[in-house]
């Protein structure tokens, strides 16, 4: 009957939706005399756990607590959930997974078992660890998971010689490629994406709107863009520019610089940390994708290839990447490959975590 | 049963494989009350057809011959086979499809009936088309059909900055990308790869040696190559150098030159004419590629992508090309890609006749 109920526990996880952000999604289930008598799940990054949801007016004295996720034992934005199992007077708690956040892993466990109660543990295990994929990666990083999408010529160009680039791709594999910006928690460009392409970085395909980021280090995207107006937008600048907002919905981030180039190491820490950015996606230009790579951070990548060649003087679809030696270079390997339309979609990576 | 004894004959076809070079595969079947009397096909180019296979030592009179193809009419290397159909005493004859060669077409089949003998043509005229695609479409235009093979990394490089290439393709790319020389007739490379990787270019996958082909109009090619032994090779020289042997299996051909390079239509006019050649792989290096697909000459293509990127600086898979617009650029459509060991390998062209 364990698996039963753990299996009702990880449906009610799913329901946190993408809303927990960098939390995990989390779902509980109180059992007594073989009766579901509630269901919790964490709704909202930096609101209540799914024990909290899961227990709040009930009477749980002698029951069982399925949940997928092992109850925190700290405090967090919250109290921890263990001493709320305890106090509830539970006879017993079935956990999917240990919980990957070192402040956790094991202590809710043993918080519990001191109190007297009957713990069982790895029920389920790998479905509840599926579910949180993305949190566990980010959670050992501490840097949001990030995918690379671009779109090429069969040689790997973006435009002729003379710039021209509309359209390379078909109109099956653009919408697809915006689709992917409703998977994800923001998306970033470089200034000079912004500046000539002007773009709105939203999502058409229904999906929700992502957090829009650009690598500004000057702040010269101009301000008549559409990237300062309608939907949050973070320019990330260097450190002489200040925080602060800019308009509206943009506002500016300071970050140190490394080499001349802004710090993509602690970009990913401010989004990870401080905007709860779980998932990024890097649409380009050329120069941004090849510092993604070249300092390890292409989690996963998506490439729609189109049925045309450009030549060698046709621009390139990445900017300079510098490795000793072929061995060294970027190595990575696919995971899937279709014909979409006109063109094919490829997408691999050394971490595949997302259905792109 | 018309359609019974034409499968037979498309069989008998079917067994003249490549030696047939730029003549078609062609079978015949004779057949009297029902029962099959000889069989015969086209078995070397230059020899015999099938008719004259078919009939040899046969008495014909009142029988039915069932022919893949139109029987000729035309004095070319061997005598009309109209006329010995006729001179034979054949009651019918029954023909898959009309010839595509402009000087048979039609004329064969008139032939036979002005002789009073009962014709019927287009009994499974689809399949007997498809055994000659390839005849048909060289027969047209007068020049092999060609395919392109080049191998690269996702980002459309073939080596890096420094010149390292080995390897970017993981083995059963480069097994299966040597299978495809046991596929054609020839195999053809530029100056420049022929010096530098001193290539064998043989098939050793168990396939027969293709003829090989080098571009080099200047007669570069170190004279202690591996392509100058062992098997033939046709060095395309420019008009000044004359022609001959070079050494025992090499020898040279002049082709005018075009715009200061070898004209690639002469070389294939000359390739189809006189060298017999149905199938052409060009297999590099980037400029040369880029020249077949400039000048309208990449008829299919297969392209190996290995899981790496190198980057801006990364030597290109294909040279210039010189297109004024996006639109005018070389634009084909993928027929099928998959996962090859590590690699994509990638299917597609404007004219998609071999299964590659």
């Amino acid at each position: 009957m364990d698996e039963v109920f753990m299996k009702l526990a990880i449906e009610e996880a799913r329901l946190g939706g993408r809303k927990t952000k960098t939390n995990p999604l989390v779902g509980a289930v109180l059992v007594k005399d073989g009766e579901v008598l509630s269901k919790g799940h964490h709704e909202i990054f930096g609101q209540a756990h799914a024990e909290v949801n899961c227990l709040k007016n009930m009477d749980a004295r002698g029951a069982t607590l399925y949940v997928t996720l092992e109850p925190c034992s700290h405090y967090g934005k919250t109290p921890p959930c263990a001493d709320l199992i305890v106090e509830k007077r539970l006879k017993r708690v079935v956990i999917g997974e240990l919980d990957s956040n070192p402040k956790v892993q094991g202590k809710g466990l043993a918080r519990l078992k001191e109190a007297g109660i009957d713990v069982t543990y790895g029920v389920l295990e790998e479905d509840c660890h599926k579910l949180n994929e993305i949190f566990h990666f980010t959670m050992k990083r501490k840097r949001p998971y990030v995918f690379l999408k671009w779109a090429q010529s069969l040689d790997g160009k973006i435009a002729t010689a003379s710039g021209e680039s509309q359209w390379i791709t078909g109109e099956e594999a653009r919408k697809d490629a915006n689709r992917l910006r409703g998977l994800t928690d923001a998306i970033l460009v470089g200034r000079n994406t912004a500046s000539l392409d002007n773009p709105r970085l939203t999502c058409r395909t229904g999906g929700e709107n992502p957090l829009r980021i650009v690598l500004d280090s000057q702040l010269k995207t101009p301000r008549t863009h559409a990237l300062f107006k309608d939907q949050p937008t973070i320019f990330y600048v260097q450190e002489d520019l200040g925080n602060g907002p800019l308009t509206e919905t943009a506002r500016k981030v300071e970050v140190p610089l490394k080499d001349g180039k802004l710090s993509l190491k602690e970009i990913l820490r401010d989004l990870y940390e401080n905007q709860q950015v779980s998932r990024l996606m890097v649409e380009g230009g050329g120069q941004v994708l090849a510092s993604f790579i070249q300092e390890g951070y292409a989690d996963q990548f998506v490439v729609y290839e189109a049925p045309l060649v450009l030549g060698a003087k046709g621009k390139p679809s990445l900017g300079d990447l510098h490795y000793p030696s072929l061995k060294e270079a970027f190595w990575s390997s696919f995971k899937e490959v279709d014909i979409l339309g006109q063109d094919l979609k490829i997408k691999g990576g050394p971490e595949c975590l997302l259905e792109l």
